[in-house]
């Protein structure tokens, strides 16, 4: 079933126009039955009261639960990458359930900044794989913070090498959790000393170098696994 | 450190002409001290004891543990996938300490089979994978059979969106590990009575839908993320 992303769950919704074109290709007729997302978790069946020149009015139906998010929500703190690699993991993140991701600059990142019109690409991204992966939410990408102005709100988690410790066995639902992934040139020992003095937990993944593309979806991955 | 794949350590070892460009790059002096792996585990350093035309002469020195590996090898079984997911599969899991990825053929996979040319590849790509990842290891990556003729000969596990039970709950190290992953398109029915009746327990990545491309790398996150 066709979901489409509208500003709110109203009685009666327009079709916003960026999401129109999806539609036309569908070639909808009045009376037919989709799903409607607002992006913050609600979602509902809608029907297609009205067609008109470059737009559709629905009606809201039945809301549907959001049984695709995580007990609390999930951030991805992450490096700015080169190339398509953020791209990339935008779009596994989002399959993996995160609720936000928050991009970072830091010494040794790939790239020092990131331009409206690429921030914009990784957020319709987001969008279109949290529809593929029959979400309820689209998370946020949010423009970037120096990762020494990270802050972490409840249990929070950075890879490291050097230690046996285990994501799943700090991983409590109390609080909004965040992950932190850093640049494929690692973190200076300043940037290590503020996540250490900001709460962030050291994890193990192994004793293997991952890329930065792939140290992301391990984490991400061992909390899905737990079955959320 | 520079690592060079040679067929078998040895006193006197050449240098394979396939790594030899590589090499050359380096602009490496006798005497100079490089590190050389055998793919099959085992790794030592190596001394630079003559350069010729083409090709160079190296003398075993002191070995290295090979730390980066899991307690048992760990299989990848995974459907054959269009286009370069199967490169950024093979990539990824290789980062993530496979030992063996199985291709497999399918009712619904992407492609019915995969060229002479194209196994080469995931063969090179498993290859540079493992000297990025420090493996002495380079993961087997084996032409591909039916998933109905796919055994397990140990704990082995299959994501189930329809399941609670975790991975981890049942990762013991008794035997080596299977991990099967779908095609896009999913099993059919056959072919999943075939997978249950071949032992493989399925497991959860929490309700999303993933992609084929996401899925396996879930799955080698959340055993990473022990420790192994």
């Amino acid at each position: 079933m066709h979901r489409v992303k509208v500003d709110a769950l109203t009685p009666e919704m327009s079709v916003p126009a960026r999401e129109w074109r999806h539609l036309r290709v569908l070639r909808l007729r009045a009376g037919d039955t989709i799903r409607v997302f607002d992006g913050r978790g609600a979602e509902a069946e809608a029907t297609v009261s009205a067609l008109h020149e470059g737009g559709a009015t629905l009606t809201l139906g039945a809301s549907v639960e959001g049984a695709a998010e995580t007990p609390q929500p999930v951030t991805l703190a992450i490096a700015l990458l080169k190339g398509d690699k953020l791209a990339d993991v935008t779009r596994a993140a989002t399959e993996l359930g995160v609720a936000r991701i928050q991009l970072l600059t830091s010494r040794y990142a790939d790239v020092p900044d990131i331009g409206p019109a690429k921030l914009e690409r990784l957020r319709r991204i987001a969008l279109e794989a949290s529809k593929q992966s029959r979400r309820a939410v689209t998370p946020d990408v949010l423009a970037p913070i120096p990762v020494t102005q990270l802050r972490a709100d409840g249990p929070a988690f950075i890879a490291h090498p050097g230690t046996h410790a285990r994501l799943t066995d700090h991983l409590t639902w109390d609080a909004p959790v965040t992950v932190v992934s850093g640049p494929e040139g690692g973190w200076t020992d300043a940037e290590v000393t503020h996540l250490e003095r900001a709460g962030f937990t050291p994890v193990t993944l192994g004793p293997r170098i991952l890329r930065a593309e792939t140290a992301p979806l391990a984490l991400l991955g061992a909390i899905v696994a737990t079955g959320v």
